[in-house]
């Protein structure tokens, strides 16, 4: 696409850079902004740069945060010694709006994934491994999509722990609850069936 | 959703005022950023802030530009008295795109659309009109999408020039080329039918 303005061009040659998001995309997003009051814009960008520059990592578990140690972390509240490993912090948000979860969490920040050049070294990895040493952790719970990566990064953290004494547990897999058994994939059907509940188990906690 | 951070949130907040992006693709975006150098996010939102602020409409034509009067409009070698009018600069890319069009563009800045509140005193057609009046303009070629919306603006631009001896024509509707008669909806089939082309001209200019 040739535009009549630089300036156009520049912003949408940006904005096409953020995944998912074309330059025709682009294009409509910016003259959307073009409509709007000068104020809007200069918010948006105000927000990402202040968001870019400021944001911080909690030291304990890795997630994005606005303090050196985040909210859940800092809660007293919280069972310290069950951690809830997860690749970031999308997954920490899932896991907190079921409300089932009173424990702390360890944000690895991705999956082992040799084809995207990931490997261990770039995952908050040894920072588990060493709180898991220290034997401040009684329970793991690995909670990283169940993908080829998943289960690979799941097997590297389980190999290097193992002998430390810590409980490990994975989610559960299994039919999703309103979904029909005939739609179901066989894998989760059968993972399903591998691992059934008590039925006495399977209406408490709801 | 609740967030961890409020610097997060409020980016998150920010994107997700954008038509067509929620508040998950805004966060999945903020983590894209978060994952890319500082430098991604700050030439993002200066490219943002400049194009909002610097950005000019060309005095002629209304369409955006660097300058006082855009590129097409100050290229001498163009049609000066044949006028294409579009909504806004979208379709003059679209055109452009196709080479077929020498003349020059005048951008409305929208279509008459009650429901949205938007009347004819929001648009640029009194400049229209005067240039038409002028006397500077031997054709007036309507580009508008073939929506109620865009026929009524057609129309009522048409009323106010109707009188002053200019040629006014639209774009062609009809079959789209390389697609099949079967799925063509009635309207523009009927259209296709009526406004056919002599065989010999349907192979020129290609």
């Amino acid at each position: 696409m040739e535009f009549s303005s630089k300036l156009i061009e520049k912003a949408v040659n940006e904005i096409a850079q953020l995944p998912g998001i074309g330059k025709r995309s682009a294009l409509r997003l910016v003259l959307h902004l073009l409509k709007q009051p000068k104020e809007q814009t200069s918010f948006l960008s105000q927000a990402l740069l202040q968001m870019r520059e400021e944001i911080k990592y909690c030291k304990n578990c890795h997630n994005i945060s606005d303090n050196t140690i985040c909210e859940i972390c800092a809660n007293r509240n919280r069972d310290h010694q069950v951690v809830c490993v997860v690749e970031d912090i999308r997954d920490v948000l899932a896991i907190e709006n079921t409300g089932q979860f009173r424990g702390i969490y360890h944000v690895l920040g991705g999956k082992i994934s040799p084809i995207d050049g990931v490997g261990p070294s770039q995952l908050k990895i040894p920072t588990l491994v060493e709180k898991v040493k220290n034997g401040h952790i009684v329970e793991v719970i690995f909670a990283l999509s169940s993908t080829m990566e998943g289960d690979t990064t799941n097997f590297y953290i389980y190999k290097q722990i193992v002998n430390s004494g810590v409980t490990m547990s994975t989610i559960a897999r299994g039919i999703a609850v309103g979904d029909e058994l005939e739609y179901a994939d066989e894998v989760t059907l059968g993972r399903s069936i591998l691992h059934r509940v008590p039925f006495e188990k399977s209406f408490k906690n709801n």
